[in-house]
Order: structure tokens, then C-alpha cells, then sequence
């Protein structure tokens, strides 16, 4: 059902309905431009991190002192060792498409690649780049533009089991933590599938959609898209946006959270974390405070869902304190407990196995 | 601040940002087309009703049945009576603009006036239209279209007063609750305003975003510009959108619950309605059950919000019932309750206000 011809668009059937969404097509070529910053190639180091065999190479312009440990190739060279994108791994200022890179982007057309970028600049908008796309029958993948005729949410069960990754704030973990779960569940051999709602996560995962970015009437209708009917036995995990708690983003991580229909959360939080990133005036809600909110949500769409463990970002935390602040966590709410970056996904995956 | 020239938007500075908003310039030729059917011209009835100010004339093409009671007349005459904007008022099967208008629209253009429209099909789709409206200096506006450079939502309480309808499903009477608040507020000499979130309501107040067409990440951001600070004695009256407790839309209702920052709500219901309208598997919310998510979603961003009434839509009940439910919500909640269309607003102002 994949179409070349598409603007890199499938058509795929999920939740009742034809839908558009997004598909990628691995392997990659990891452009990292001119950069010097690793901070500012996270998109890079998370591909390399989580979907290694997507990644085949990486181009790096002069100047560029980012190195992903990859093969240097040109799109010539990357698309003859078997590449079919190339992915712009990194993030300028101002998150937009440099006019030096112009002659590589074109150079990547014309040598058959796709181009797959999560900036805000349009594929389109560079001057000539998607005449020679046409020409070269390749396709200009903006990943943060929502698939067109998303359905509304029909709030009917599905097939398959799911869960999601929710929190007490933005950026401390959630698409981690699912990442995590998910190559966990995998390699406990359950049939499992790491669902994307984000920009970095489509690209890990080659598919889904960047939630935050849909019409507002349709954001359970595309949750329940990324997170399809499935076989009875198959887990997806699904990565988590925003925050209930957050006076800007909650109303993305609610119909999250109806079309997800999880049946199991686990709550992420930072337990070092004060206030809201960027948004001081909010406290960071209690853990114990967050889960009447999360299950009163999720039980609309789903009424046996549950909060089945907590992951907790401790990176701000010497060891011992991490280690206390985890198995406080876990007392509190009497669920497991982990952070997926310090400790054993083990306890976690079977509370939400059970 | 406003320009005719940039396609019917003008900037207005709302919430820390300049930001796009619509402006509708009154007063309005009515268009109904050919139609025939009342149902069908609720858009115009109710503008006839809560905006009689803004309704010059009405337009009705051969064929059509439909009589608002105002002066018929064509465009050019109806500009030379001072018209300033011909407005869609009915809704054809699909929604879409049909191509039998398209001399009335191209008329009503050549002769000066912008064009208004709530239909799915963009106005600049209808061959020939745009060009003309440039060559007239006239916009075309099509009302489900969000302004652009919407801002994320700061979160900051704002002064002046809010209020906003919320419910327990869609199409329950939140806007004509809205309305008839507003219009008891001013009747009352209260400095106050209605306030628009969906395409009628943004016709009727010739002002306002339609928040279920907004991208997800500016839900709340959006409904911060449409109920900016103001003075502090000022009421907003705010339109609300869905229902926290509805499997597709919670998350525009969330986004605006937060965004609204309303000192009072008031909590909208249909005592005869069991199941979500169109989403029969979900059974509607009693009246008492849906004051804690309410006030839970309304204080992350006013800690002083309450539910200060109720509106019961009553309309498939006989007088006696409908009274007898209005007393039993007033008695569950402890508030007073009104149904807008039978019984006095007074004590529901009172509460507001107190």
C-alpha cells in the first residue's frame, strides 16, 4: 500500500478509516550540516541511539565537528550503499533550513533520496528544491505536517493492548521512557510497537504522526490512527505529549489520552523539578496528586485502564539519591518504580504485562 | 488598527502578543440562497437573533422559501444602503458553496462588499473570486480559517472578569447560554462582552477564533486572544466548545477551559439526552459528576474558579418537567439554575456576578 509518488504519504487502514500517515523510508543519511554543538544534533544522536539499523551514514559539511561514529558519505555515495533518505539531524537557530545547504539537499535529490526534515522551515520553500524532487520522483518529507482527512476520534474500543507514557510536565522523559519499554518488551519477545506523537519519535520509528501539530478537532481521532486496532496479543507503546498539568499543552496530552485508550500509564516525572520548564509560574504537581487526573482521563475511553508504574527522570540526582527517590516513588503510588536511563525496566514490564 | 486590505484580519494586541484576529465588517447582506428548508438557515436566524445590528438585508435566489423578515435586496443595492459584507447564512448538503452562487458572489464583490462565509470550501477555491475581490480592494473570509502567529499560551492571569459555558456533550446550548448571558449583563448595565470560539459565534460578534480549527499546541493559546485582559470590572462571556467528557473534542475543551481563565462557570446540560450526541457508546454525564473534572481542568489556571449556575437546554420537556429539572439541578449543585430559552436569567446573574 506504500506510494513513492506521494509526497512520501501511504495510505494506510487504521481506526475505521483510510488515513494518510506519515511513513519514512529507512535507511538513512544523517545530515548534520555545519554543526558544532552535540546539543543541537539530538535528533541525530537519538536516531543513532534508538533506530541504529535505520541509520546508515552520516554527511558532514566543513566545519562540522558533530561525529555520530557513522561512515562520512555524500548522497551519491549513501544512496549507491543503499540509503533512501536523507534526514536532517540537526537543529539551527531559529529551527531552519540553512541556505548553505542548498547544493547537498539538491545533491541528495538528485542521487534518489528522500529528504526528511522536522524543521519549521517548508521542504518546499527552498528555492528549487521540489521541482528537481518531481523530477527525480523522490519526495519532500516535512515531519511535523499533520497527514491529511485525519478522522474524528469514533471513542470505540479497539483490538490490541496499549501503553502510554504520560507525565507531570513536558521534557522529562516520556519518549524515552517509552523507547525504552518497548525495546524491553521486545526483547521479551512480546509483539510490541514503539507508537511515535512526535517529531524525533517518526523518525525513530519511521511512522506516526507529530501530535501537537493537528487540527485541535482531530487529536484523538489521530491518536487512534497511531495507535491502530491490532492482534490481541500486540503492545503498543505509545509515546506521551505535554501534560495535563501544563496551562498551554493540555489540552494535546488529553485527547492523547482518549484516543490512546491505554490500558496502562506510567506516569513520568523529575523529581528534582520545581516548576514547569519555561512556564515558572506552575508548580510541578505532586506525583501522588497526579494520578487521579490521568485515570479520571484515560477511563473515559478505556475504563480498565490503570496506572501501572512510574518512570522517574533522575539525571539531576547523585546516585544514592536517585536510588531513594525512585523506591519513594514506587511506596507512594505502589506501583514499580524506574528510571530507564539508571535502573532494570524488568519490575516495570511485568506490572504492565500483568 | 484594522485594514481592509489584509484579507478581512486585522491585528489587535491581546495577551502580550500581536496577534491576528478576525474582524467581520457589519452590517451584513444575509445570503440564502436557494434554500428552502429553516434548518438549514440557522446560521442567518440566529444572526437575525443575537446580531439584529448587524443585519442590513437579506439576499434569496429563485427558488428559495426561507424569509428572515428583513428588506430584500441585491448586492448593489444593498451596498448603497450600507451593507459592508455579504455572509453565507445557510448550509448546503456537504457544507460547500455551490456553484449556482457564483454570480451572486462575483456581484456582491464587484460591488464592494467582503465576503463571509463558515463553509468547508475556501472562498478563494471559487474560480475567479479572489482576483475579483483583490481588483475590488474586498476580502473574502472564510470564518473557520485561524488566524496565523497564534501564540502558546503564557498561562499569566489576565485582568478583567470571565465566565465561561461549559457542558456535558457538544450541541447543548453553551453559545445561546453564552449569548443570553452576555445580553443580560449589558441589559444589567455590566460592561461586558460575548465572546466567539466557533463560526457562528464569530458572525454574531463580527470577532473571534472558531478553536476547533486551530493547530492542537495553541488551543489555550488561542483562547487567551479571544478573552483578553481587560478592564477590571469587564466581563467576558465566553462561548464554550465540546465537553471535557466527550471521546473526540475534550482536548478543545480542555485547551479553552485553561485558556479561558474563568472565575465562573456555568455548567451546561440536557436532562433528557442518555448518550453523547453521535457517539451513542458514551453515556452523558450526570449534572453532578461533571463539577469535579470541571473544576479541577479550571483552577490550574484560576485557583478561584466555581461553578456559579446552571443552564438546562429543557427543549424536550414539557413546561412542568422543565421546571421541576430546573429546580432539581438548582437543588444538586446548590446553585442557581435557568434554562435560557424559559426562565428568567436574574438569580444565574447574581450568582455570576457575586
Amino acid at each position: 500500500m506504500e506510494s513513492r509518488t506521494d509526497a512520501g504519504v501511504a495510505y494506510g487502514e487504521v481506526a475505521d478509516t483510510p488515513v494518510r500517515a506519515l511513513h519514512l523510508r529507512a535507511p538513512y543519511l544523517l545530515f548534520l550540516g555545519e554543526e558544532t554543538s552535540p546539543l543541537k544534533a539530538k535528533t541525530a544522536f537519538g536516531l543513532r541511539d534508538w533506530a541504529p539499523e535505520r541509520c546508515l551514514a552520516q554527511l558532514r559539511m566543513p566545519g562540522c565537528s558533530v561525529d555520530l561514529g557513522l561512515s562520512d558519505m555524500d548522497p551519491r555515495s549513501a544512496a549507491q550503499a543503499g540509503a533512501t533518505s536523507l534526514l536532517i539531524g540537526v537543529t539551527p537557530p531559529g529551527g531552519r533550513i540553512q541556505p548553505a545547504w542548498s547544493d547537498v539537499l539538491r545533491q541528495a535529490v538528485d542521487a534518489g533520496l528522500d529528504i526528511v526534515s522536522g524543521l519549521h522551515t517548508a521542504l518546499e520553500s527552498v528555492p528549487g528544491l521540489a521541482a528537481a524532487a518531481r523530477a527525480a520522483g523522490v519526495a519532500l518529507v516535512d515531519v511535523r505536517r499533520p497527514p491529511d482527512d485525519l478522522p474524528r476520534a469514533t471513542g470505540r474500543r479497539r483490538s490490541g493492548r496499549r501503553v502510554l507514557a504520560v507525565g507531570t510536565d513536558c521534557a522529562l522523559g516520556k519518549k524515552y521512557t517509552a523507547l525504552a519499554l518497548a525495546r524491553a518488551m521486545r526483547a521479551a519477545g512480546v509483539n510490541a510497537d514503539f507508537r511515535a506523537t512526535g517529531q524525533t519519535g517518526v523518525m525513530i520509528a519511521g511512522r506516526g504522526i507529530a501530535i501537537d501539530a493537528v487540527i485541535a478537532d482531530f487529536i484523538a481521532g489521530a491518536a487512534e490512527c497511531i495507535a491502530p486496532a491490532a492482534a490481541p496479543d500486540h503492545w503498543d507503546v505509545i509515546e506521551g505529549q505535554g501534560s495535563l498539568f501544563h496551562p498551554a499543552y493540555a489540552g494535546v496530552t488529553l485527547g492523547l489520552v482518549h484516543g490512546a485508550q491505554a490500558d496502562a500509564l506510567v506516569l513520568c516525572h523529575d523529581p528534582a523539578r520545581a516548576r514547569l520548564v519555561s512556564w515558572s509560574d506552575y508548580p510541578v504537581r505532586a506525583l501522588r496528586d497526579a494520578v487521579g487526573p490521568y485515570l479520571e482521563a484515560a477511563r473515559l475511553t478505556n475504563p480498565g485502564a490503570r496506572i501501572a508504574a512510574v518512570s522517574l527522570n533522575t539525571s539531576a540526582l547523585p546516585e544514592a539519591e536517585a536510588l531513594q527517590a525512585i523506591e519513594d516513588a514506587a511506596r507512594a503510588l505502589g506501583v514499580p518504580a524506574f528510571d530507564p536511563m539508571r535502573t532494570p525496566a524488568g519490575p516495570v514490564l511485568d506490572a504492565i504485562l500483568a
